[in-house]
C-alpha cells in the first residue's frame, strides 16, 4: 500500500498525476521547446482551464512564477508605490511583510497571535496603496473571512489588494472583482510536484506596475511583472519554465473542471466537517484555531501537547503521513492538509484513527 | 520508436531519467517535505556528486536557483560593486549585459559578431569588478577558449569572474580556482526536465555579496545570494524548491560519476568530431562558426541557406528532432545539441542522414 501524504505541501499528488506523468514521458513533453506551438497550446490550456475553474474575469492575466515566494519580491518591486499594509497572523504573512521591510517601500502591519485574526484598523487600510492578505495561513490553519477582504476593498478601493491563496486555491470561491492579484503554489491544492507558482493579476496591477517601475533606480528584475505579462499575452514565458509541471497543471485543471469545482468544494467541506467534529471532542488533541469562523477547510492544525513525533509515528504505521507544526511549533502541533486529492475515504480513515489516539 | 531530441534545451532526457522518475513516484519523492531529512540527504548527494564530477574545490557552495536567468538578477544584485564587464557574442551573453543596464550598476561590453569571439581589451578588463563570460553561447555554438578566461583572471585577479556554462557543464573541464562563480541549467547537458538551475559560488562571492548588499537601498531579494548560502550550509533552500528535479539530479549525477566524466567527455569529443567533419564537407550546409578553435563541442550551429524548416521535417521523418536557429536565425540555421544523453550511435545516425541531405 502506498503512503498517503496529508502534509501541508508538498502534499499528496493529485490522483491523476502519475498517469499524466507517464503520458508526458511517452510523448516527450519534457523535451519540447518552450518557444514552440506545443508549449503555447499547453499554456493556453492552463489559462482556459483556470478561467473555467475559478470563474476568472477577462481582465485577469495568468502568469507563471517559480514559486509563491518569488511573488513577494515581484510584488514589492512592481505593485507597491510607497506604503504596503500587511495583515500578519502567521509565518507566511509575516515573511511577505519582512520582504517589504528589506526594501525602500514602507511596510505597516496589523498583526494577531498565531491561530487568530486581528481586528482591522481601517485608518491603516486607508493609508496603504497595496494591501497584502493571506487568505489561508499554511502555518496556522486560519482562513481569512472573505467578507473581511471585501470590506477592506470597500474602505480603500484605490489600493491594490494582493491575496496569498497558496494553500486554498482552487478551493476558495473568491470574487475576483474585489481583489487585484492572487498567487498560489501548485504543490498544495493542485496536487503537483513543487517548483511552480501561478500569479493571477488584473489590469489594475499592470497599470500600477507601469507607474512604479518608471521610478525605479536600482535593478529592474528580469522576471518583472510587465515582462511576464508581455510574454504571457502570447502564451510564452520570460525564461525556460518548468514545462513538465505546466503540462501536468493543464491536465489536472482539466480533470478538476471535468469533475466540477462544486463537487470538489463540497467534498472538502465534508472532510473538514467530520475532522473538526472529531477534533473538538478529542480528549488529548485540541485545535489551534478556537474561533470556528476562522478555521481553514484546507489546512487543519492540532495541538498535540508535545506528542507530535509519537502522533506522526502512530499515523505513519498506518501509512498516513501528516506534517509537523510550523517552525517553533514543530514539536507541539501537527498540520493536516485537506486537499482535492484526499478522498473522503482517506479522510474518514485518518479521522477514525485519530479518534483512537 | 521514440523521437530523439537533439534540441539545444530542453533536450533529450538523460537515458536513466525515466527509470528514476518511476522510482520517485513509487517512493513519494514529490510529496516529501523540503524541510525534512530525506530532502537534506538528496541535496547532500547532489553536492557530493557534483564535487566528484567537476573536481569542485572546497571553497565552493552548491546552490539551487529556479533557472540560469535568475542568476543574472542575483549576480547583479550581489556580485557587482560598480562596474560589470560583459563579453557579448550571442543572445544569452547580451541578455545578461542588458539586465545590468536595467540597474544602477555600470555595464560595459566587449562584443563580437554572432559566431565569433572578440579581441579582449585588457584595459576594460582591468576596470571591472565583475566580469561575465559565457563559456558556451547556446545561440551561436561558440565556446570561449579556457585560456582566454584564465588570462582575464591574471589581468584582473580582484574581479569576480562569473561563467555561464548553461549548455556546457559538466562537459567543460574548467579550473575552478581561476573563476569565482558558474551557473548552469539542468535541461541541457544534465538531461533533466527544465525548471532548475545550479549556481556554484566560491567564498570570494560571499565576501563580495556581504559588501555589496550592505549598501543596497531598494529591495533585497528574498532569494539573494547570502540567503541561499545560509540555507545551503544546512542542505536547505530558501523556499520550496523543485524537489523532484533535485532528486533526479542526484541520481543523474551519480550515474554520470559512475560512468566516469572522462568517458562522457571523450564521447562528446568523438561525436562533435565526426559531425564537424561531415559539416565541413557538406555541399548545402555550412558551419556558423568558421574558426575551429571556437567551435563548441556541445552546441553545433549550421547555416541552412533558408531551408531550416525542410531540414527539420526531413530529420523529423526519421524521428530525429533538431532545434531551429535562435531568434532572428530561426529560419536560416539549425542548432544541434551534443549532450551526454546522446549516444554515439544516435549521433552517427544523425550525421549519416545529414550527409544525404
Amino acid at each position: 500500500m502506498h503512503q498517503t501524504y496529508f502534509t501541508p505541501g508538498p502534499s499528496g499528488l493529485y490522483y491523476t498525476v502519475e498517469q499524466h506523468l507517464k503520458t508526458a514521458l511517452r510523448t516527450g513533453v519534457a523535451s519540447i521547446s518552450h518557444r514552440g506551438n506545443r508549449f503555447k497550446d499547453i499554456y493556453q490550456q492552463v489559462d482556459t482551464n483556470l478561467r473555467t475553474l475559478l470563474q476568472l474575469p477577462d481582465n485577469y492575466n495568468v502568469l507563471f512564477t517559480n514559486s509563491a515566494t518569488e511573488v513577494w519580491d515581484l510584488s514589492t518591486e512592481s505593485l507597491i508605490k510607497e506604503k504596503s499594509l500587511h495583515i500578519v497572523n502567521g509565518a507566511f504573512s509575516e515573511k511577505f511583510y519582512k520582504v517589504v521591510t528589506n526594501s525602500d517601500k514602507k511596510a505597516t502591519l496589523i498583526s494577531a497571535e498565531w491561530g487568530s485574526f486581528p481586528e482591522i484598523d481601517y485608518d491603516l487600510v486607508k493609508q496603504a496603496d497595496h494591501i497584502a492578505i493571506t487568505h489561508n495561513e499554511t502555518s496556522t490553519g486560519v482562513a481569512t473571512p472573505l467578507d473581511t477582504i471585501y470590506k477592506i476593498r470597500e474602505e480603500n478601493p484605490g489600493a491594490i489588494i494582493s491575496i496569498d491563496a497558496v494553500s486554498s486555491l482552487p478551493y476558495v470561491a473568491i470574487d475576483y472583482a474585489k481583489i487585484d492579484a492572487l498567487y498560489v503554489s501548485v504543490q498544495k491544492c493542485f496536487g503537483l510536484p513543487a517548483g511552480l507558482g501561478i500569479w493571477l493579476v488584473n489590469d489594475r496591477c499592470i497599470a500600477r506596475a507601469e507607474e512604479v517601475l518608471k521610478s525605479k533606480t536600482e535593478l529592474i528584475s528580469y522576471h518583472n511583472l510587465l515582462a511576464l505579462v508581455k510574454q504571457a499575452n502570447n502564451y510564452q514565458t520570460v525564461s525556460t519554465p518548468n514545462v513538465l509541471n505546466i503540462y501536468l497543471l493543464a491536465q489536472v485543471t482539466a480533470d478538476m473542471a471535468n469533475r466540477g469545482i462544486q463537487i470538489i468544494r463540497s467534498e472538502i467541506k465534508y472532510k473538514s466537517a467530520i475532522f473538526y467534529k472529531m477534533a473538538e471532542e478529542h480528549a488529548k488533541l485540541n485545535l489551534l484555531v478556537k474561533d470556528k469562523t476562522l478555521r481553514s477547510d484546507t489546512i487543519i492544525v492540532l495541538n498535540t501537547e508535545g506528542c507530535t513525533q509519537e502522533l506522526i509515528r502512530f499515523l505513519a504505521n498506518k501509512k498516513l503521513i501528516v506534517g509537523t507544526g510550523y517552525g517553533k511549533m514543530k514539536d507541539t502541533q501537527v498540520r493536516i492538509a485537506n486537499f482535492p486529492t484526499h478522498s473522503k475515504e482517506q479522510f474518514e480513515m485518518l479521522t477514525d484513527l485519530l479518534e483512537t489516539w
